[in-house]
């Protein structure tokens, strides 16, 4: 196996010269103000080892990599219904487009665009209030990190609640088709709130590593899900993971994956590691720039594709 | 490894009481007319091992399938220039869709979308006349089968360009935004043409074995493509490979494929075997039925998915 | 001048037999337990004299009609800067549909499609508090109708309020592209409240009068708009006063017209009358069958239309 | 009664330094190199008044403004039928989208957008060769203006078929769904041809004058149609005459009328006149820029509106 610490070491060397490169969300302050320049690694092989580079251990807003997370708790509480609410197709749409919504009578393409990340709020709260949810939410993540420092961070979910108007959008135009069981207003408190999760990439690694470990995490020995829906997630992670850029990202990287707007992303190696990465500024599909091209450079130079070897 | 004869077996015996399920293509007299209870498959593997059950070794109409080939030529020709004219996204959207095209200035999301593929006709085409070209498409897939008795059924190919007012349609459309570079009529005949290719599923996976091996044939030792674009092919498959059904075959399956409305699909499980299946009922996404479900069987058995194993 | 009179009486004797045609709105409570049978025509000509039969004095709720006059409000607020904020065009789409507001920058295309009152609703705020503008709607239509016991009924605009999910995704939808100035919630109040308008067939021609008399009532003497605003509403209620049903109610009737889901419509002939019909079923397009049938009917046989006589 | 002749002098003088203003249509050479200052206006009252300025004796391409003469036909031959084939509602779009087409089953919006045109052809040919119905439809127009001098312009018919790639999608698109009966090269033969028909603006108002005037010709006494169905074509042309500019012309002019690319419109005063007018330049809808601002002068210093006296 390639010394997989040279070759983290290496593409930090290479892009240090290019950080800054792409544009930090600006929606609210608290992204707006994220130093561009920031750029961390992780990794953590199947069989516990530890690999890290730059800012790989100061925490981020994840965003919307939390989605991961709460599909994987929607399917613990609902099964194969959850399907029956959100589909399982890439959007070729941006990701917060409400077009699709209207045209498919409100049912969101996927769990990883807003509107379908919303309805599965909706699942994950099954009858809660708002508070019970969203503390079942970090629960889960610290027990999939081994991490009981893990938070929310609550002036990243206020300005997005403050904001979040097309989110709102989306929220009230599933319910308007009936597609949300519980007040909007509690559902977007659990969506905001969950995508105000901050993490180290190095937390981020170890929570996905039951996606690349058959659905338990070898670290701590913990079953999350079985193996057979641990492989679901990464398809659907390859084929929605990234917005309208999956694509791409499954062309150039060829690793199940899923990013958010605060520049981190997670990949999936299946049957070898969890890799993550993190630099804020964002390409035009809102994917993190220099992190999808770390991610590339890390696939080239270890081999390692679900599309066959090197 | 476990018994793939055995496997396959099971599946068409598991499949026989359910054979003739689905809508078979009826657009063209040609399809209508087929058997819907016809039912093959065949697997090869790199290990050059073979075996196959059914109808596996008569001839059907590839359609669509057809585009993995010439997708394969066209980056042969232009290399990454290729994705100047065609992109690398899934639609969202059916495969025959022009309103991604209009909002998108008549290029289309991907190689396997109708559009797609008749732009890939486009850059096959490369200055020649049809004729040429489409006598190069069939040296091609006779290579890579390793089979000179491969052909194309000039009664299809006639039907559809008689009847193919859509992708009439599709070409002018990116005609008119100077999407194509030679006469619309030579462009749809080169795609009525390999479309209208008839190949046995045992020919199929060998032409498809390059995919399932590094990008060359173990059995001829043709070198077809690098590895990288191997890979990068599979990707492609794996998020636009059955039209607006990818995320749920992907989801199902786990292996990148490509299906043909004549009912065949052709499925790559790199570093192990290229696995086609031939049964012409289709679900409401134009993608074989009971094909899609004999590969979700075989994919379980074998525990082959590039998303982790079983 | 054809017997007016006789006109109104012919087309109710010869539409009794069809009461009740068409689908109630259902959507609330307070418009699904209307009796569908319910019909009344009336009829004020710019020279004062009233017509009217069936049951043209029973108040219903006039929903969208409304919208006639807070366009008139926001007109007189904010002259031609109105159409910064909401455009003049047929939208080609559903009164409530949101597709065109995200291809479009959150611009409402027309001030009678849901969004587009809305965006009208923001600006009839003009600062005050929902309250404030409320009741500055209700004194406004009061003096149109010159009829101080004109009111919103309380009970439809909470149901709305309760409902209105889609209204709610429109409004944040509008917010998010940062076309609406005031908080959601108020705008949508002020919304909700001026469609639950309460007012009689005979109530509405009064208040629609000044457009079919350039822009004063000619029974009160108040100036209202000048002759050229008038004539411009007219045009705005000729090309979208109608939904998507717009250019066949200018085909069939040949007025420019208003409707509302509660089974209203407003008619202007321009220089001759205001007519409106009350008849609570609905067609596909939203709406009332019957009295657009009832409207066809009168402009056939008096040969008012705005196209050419008979 | 105003001095009509005075008015059209002082639109004249007072557009004189604009002229040139707009983007000439540059799709065929033959538009692309008419002379952008070229100006002129025809009235025809409905007396037989005649009044003129300018280039109004020249002929110019008339485009799309012969949709209203084939449309004419079609209603002759097939009547209310016709509306089976295509809608009477305004598009909501540009004049040459498919969007529409996808999403409503092949059946064009409307008579005046390119696709419900094209659809038109196809019933004007009912079963001729489009020789014959090229030459039915020249006769038509002749007879219409009472002029046999006019002509098809064969440089401009054959430059439109040479790169009309967008309305031969349209064209395939409607024959994909069986809304065309004849070959669709025949189809686009006769729109392509009707396009390419050169009038003056003197020769446009003559043509049009039927509308004015209830349906017959006053300086002929040809009768042409019922006052009924002037009326309804008049409607057709304020609601859809223009386009995505509809809307705008409806609200600035009050006048029925129909716009063509070459930069003609031709209005319509029921009861009073047929008033034409030519200026190449084009604003961002298609619509003559200075020819609309003309227009709207004149219904200004006229007071004639559909919608009301000034």
């Amino acid at each position: 196996m390639a010394d997989l610490q040279a070759i983290l070491d290496d593409i930090h060397a290479e892009l240090a010269p290019r950080l800054g490169e792409g544009k930090v969300a600006d929606y609210i302050p608290q992204l707006a103000h994220i130093d561009p320049k920031k750029f961390g690694m992780s990794l953590i092989t199947v069989d516990g080892a530890v690999h890290k580079v730059g800012d790989c251990d100061e925490p981020f807003s994840i965003q919307s990599i939390s989605k991961v997370f709460t599909l994987t708790m929607a399917l613990g509480k609902h099964g194969e219904t959850t399907w029956n609410r959100v589909g399982r197709e890439p959007s070729g749409s941006a990701f917060n487009s409400i077009v699709q919504l209207e045209n498919e009578g409100g049912k969101p393409r996927n769990p990883f665009i807003n509107a379908g990340a919303i309805a599965v709020s909706d699942l994950v709260l099954a009858g809660h209030t708002p508070r019970e949810a969203i503390g079942e939410i970090v629960r889960f993540v610290r027990y999939l990190a081994d991490d009981e420092t893990i938070v929310i961070d609550p002036a990243v979910a206020k300005s997005e609640e403050a904001t979040g108007f097309r989110n709102a959008a989306l929220a009230n135009f599933m319910r308007a088709f009936g597609k949300l069981t519980h007040p909007v207003e509690h559902v977007l408190g659990v969506y905001f709130h969950h995508c105000a999760l901050a993490m180290t990439c190095t937390q981020l690694a170890h929570a996905g590593l039951f996606l690349a470990a058959g659905g338990s995490n070898p670290l701590t020995g913990h079953s999350v899900v079985s193996s057979q829906r641990a492989r679901r997630i990464n398809a659907l992670m390859l084929t929605c993971g990234h917005y309208d850029g999956s694509g791409e990202f499954a062309y150039r990287v060829g690793l199940p994956g899923k990013s958010g707007v605060g520049g981190g992303i997670l990949a999936v190696a299946p049957g070898k590691a969890a890799v993550t990465v993190w630099s804020p500024g964002l390409n035009h599909n809102g994917n993190s720039l220099l992190g999808s091209l770390a991610l590339e450079m890390f696939a080239a130079r270890t081999g390692w594709s679900v599309f066959g070897s090197a």
